[in-house]
């Protein structure tokens, strides 16, 4: 990037909200901006169980799919502020609430010392946070999104249920595409990558990896080590 | 609905702003509304001529994919206002940039007289006005979501190659997104329905018709006349 | 109120979110609105166990006590959302989040058809939701601010530890305040009545009641039936 | 207008704030309104006594000009603020800031019974409250716009110099100008009308009377009554 | 300025977007800031081919004035929008749509290394993007005011219909008044400076250049350079 | 704190507003940043005799208690305009009006060279600037609270009733907290502390000065000297 920042979105699975692992992150994150200084961080925070408890009282109170999408985002900037608070000073303490807010942020910070991470939740109703987190590295011509889910990576098939499946390495959009469609995933039981997220990626051939949501695996992402599954583009 | 008012949710192709049928548009826009009392329109803008103008624009500028959205965002939001100032006082002229506004604008329209209808145009990059006309059909619990594109409705086939495509009066969303999917179906070329809009739909069961933007035909769909083509779902 | 409506403010102990009494507490509102046509409601929603799960979370994580006092502000707030939206169309949608933009909306429902409730959480840090009632209750003019608390009113003595603890009809501001500063009432285990709140019903004189946050007594109160403690002003 | 209301828009000087004048032009504005049950105002409040004290400020400590008018602006809007509370319910609380949110509030207020005033001050520097009075009776397209000043109308010459200065019934755009621009008018000394004002009124042939700003002048004023000057445009 | 900073705002005619020369005009700005280490811009851009549209359309669907001038606003800050982006990261993104929120831009970017323009569309109905950029010029005390038109600056009478018309090198702000007034200056057809920007510009005194909006010529005005017409104050 | 650099919050006394005594305060502000480089200051305007003025009119008109809060925090906003332009550029021109905002701002310039000083009115009804000011430095993790207001600082009793009163050089909240409540202390004649500042202030043990609003004063304390009373907390 021209400012000679390296600029790295990594959306984090909500499940380290309201677990020890939170700690663990932080001191990762840290210790990666403490060791490499040119790097700029943009982390997107899931909705994770504060998220499904209201999505779950909102479904027995009879809300409609919009608002209960609106009870998720709520919920994750509630775990994006937790956050941002925690990373202060090294982090923006403010959570940005649309993309062009985002972008602004990011102008105010990039060119100076100070805050080096803009911590943000869900943005809007029909887009989940992986989405958001392409999106985001779209605006900003990021260096690499990461996307820290609660599996290693993406497998030929569904690990739960076969045995032999095998983690790969480098998958194109295309059958990761075909991957998220085959009848072995269910809805929601396998967080890698929704269709828009996809489809994003693959318009703009955002360099993105998927790994484990885990500081000794976030550790090694930062510091350019092969883990987890890379996507790559057809040339 | 409570109100005892009927919501219909109508995406508008963006093709009639900067061409005389607009006022078409308008005035049977006008005449619905005057003589279905309980009728409330939910009107979205799509971005037209202009829209492609500076997206083009900003193509040959070398700007991100999500910067050309915000582009189209802007250029069907431009749209909206013109609508909603010609409709005025039918419509509001407030024009809502995110969902939680549509939702209080409603709110204080329903309850009472004055206007009757609220203009919006796309709302969030990575989204299309389809979506968005989708969204608000979610969350506002519309009777009906009547997207009314350049095309007459849904075809088995693509209707430019193929002389003998027939169309369809109901669509499963299964089949629509394979008619989608399929090759002769060219990105742009065709603006029927987008996947996200599709899995909107999909998942609130939200009634939907696809018919040609064309007064006569918006006039019958708003009487409740069978055109165009509508989306059914298995129960 | 010069409208013929009868403005009631009721803070609703965060306890009920979460639990399975939020139905009966919803179903208690919804009876009393339908009973009493003229009766106009604001809910202020506690933060409750997603406050404090997140107040411990920042503690642990080093966060100052102002922060604290703004993720208890955010929970309250989804809380108040997930309520407004499950007693849509009976409350507006929409979560104010100012004291002006709270008499705004005031001014919107009041004088038509339509909601009849306006729900909200914490405003500003340093100010408890009891506090913010009493505030609302003053700029509304309010007829009664209700206090639904985890109690069922005033005691002269701590109810816990004293067996013979007499519930209070009646209790003057200096009393009540008396018995808040008193040494058996430790911080946070009786939430009754906060001093800035207590003021702010002292300088305006607001008709205040300290009942249990419980379905069938706040029945009672919406009939004008005695139940808990009144503040009771010198004349 | 459409909803059958008459809307006036009243530029109210300044000079009333901080003066028992005030409690009188309340008092008039109040009746007006019970007597014709058809009646909107927009009340556009002057900066008077404390813009002056700002902007002299201000000028001893070396601002800019454009500082100054954002003072005088707020000053003006802290008046308003005191107008609207004074006038609730009769009036809205809520003071816009720009000419949308103007046209807003009005159309949540024109369609239902509830408050009939909306009260501003100004809105942008460059552009004095005579010009906003003018703009909003503009946008609003409404039926009169009164400038309530310290004088009793528009003189053929200045009345402070020249005791046969005689006051003029009518007045055209023109001949207005000329008399502003006439070597005897000091600036600041005769608040009658500034160029812009002057050119939107012309542009779009608002319905003008320029009178004192008295409550028993404003009083005939709403009844209709013939008093100070009214600007007639060229057929 | 204070910063050590020369700060320019130039307002850009609006008839460069949707024209190839819009890239040489990026180009020059580029260079003009690599090669004065110095120069901060704030670009005023007009509305163009986009305005004239909307306000046509509008004005054949009988919009009000000041509806018209909204919709050249809208247009006016979406050329902004192309333009910004297309020169982030030298420019900032964000548009700021206020005079407050211009100066609060122009203090985060002053400071500091990074983007050294803003860029900025209309404001506010009833005043031109050459008031704006008066008043903008007052308000960050700028070091100079270019006014980029579409003629090559301002001549002792129409160039149009007089041959032996000269261009002026000065002109005081009565002269140029006058020739404004003069009959021979149809309006629309002479868009150099309108009263309200002038009167702005004589009561701050502030340095201003009349030029034609062309690569080559702004360039040489970037050098300080002498083109163009000059507004000299009376000492 | 982290960057090296002092913050220190000030509340002024509203009373130098409208007094000759402003211009030595600015000067005193000017030099202290001067003389010390790692200095940043957060001053909180107070309302004064604006505020009184405009509470007097309301309570005269008949407004309730938490309206006439908001008209003194329009006034202490006004005034915290008016110092912030003459501070400029060594002071933001931006005045927040929330806590979260603040700490935006604070955010933006500490890491950079610029403006120092952020300032202030109140933010929210029923809580004093003197709770504001104790907020922001708990928030702000402030190395030092200056309540600067018009007495020299706490007295064992009060000093206009007897004249042996003795001005404490240290206090602990608990003693402070007697003084103030003991009955010799009429309301709003002492404005030293109000419960809720107080309360704020024990919480996280913010180091607190309460001295004269004073040039030659502030300058003491700017620079480190004993002057006023300093709030002690038992270890």
């Amino acid at each position: 990037m021209h400012t000679g920042r390296q600029v790295f979105v990594v959306k984090l699975s909500g499940s380290i909200f309201g677990s020890p692992r939170i700690c663990d992150i932080i001191k990762t994150v840290r210790d990666a901006l403490e060791e490499q200084k040119q790097l700029f961080l943009i982390l997107v925070a899931g909705g994770g169980a504060t998220a499904r408890k209201y999505i779950q009282a909102g479904l027995e109170l009879g809300l409609d799919q919009a608002t209960l999408d609106e009870l998720g985002i709520l919920s994750s900037q509630l775990n994006a502020t937790l956050l941002a608070e925690s990373l202060y000073p090294v982090a923006s303490r403010i959570i940005p609430k649309s993309l062009s807010k985002i972008a602004e942020q990011l102008e105010v910070l990039l060119h100076r010392s100070g805050p080096k991470i803009v911590i943000i939740g869900g943005l809007h109703p029909g887009q989940s946070t992986n989405a958001v987190g392409a999106l985001v590295a779209e605006k900003t011509r990021a260096d690499l999104f990461i996307n820290a889910t609660d599996v290693e990576g993406v497998y030929d098939r569904d690990p739960g249920r076969f045995k032999e499946a095998i983690l790969l390495e480098n998958v194109t959009p295309d059958r990761l595409s075909n991957i998220l469609e085959s009848e072995s995933v269910q809805a929601g039981t396998y967080d890698l990558m929704d269709p828009v997220a996809l489809k994003l990626i693959s318009r703009s051939r955002i360099p993105t990896k998927i790994v484990k949501c885990d500081s000794s695996v976030l550790s090694k992402v930062f510091q350019g080590a092969k883990v987890g599954t890379t996507i790559v583009f057809e040339t």
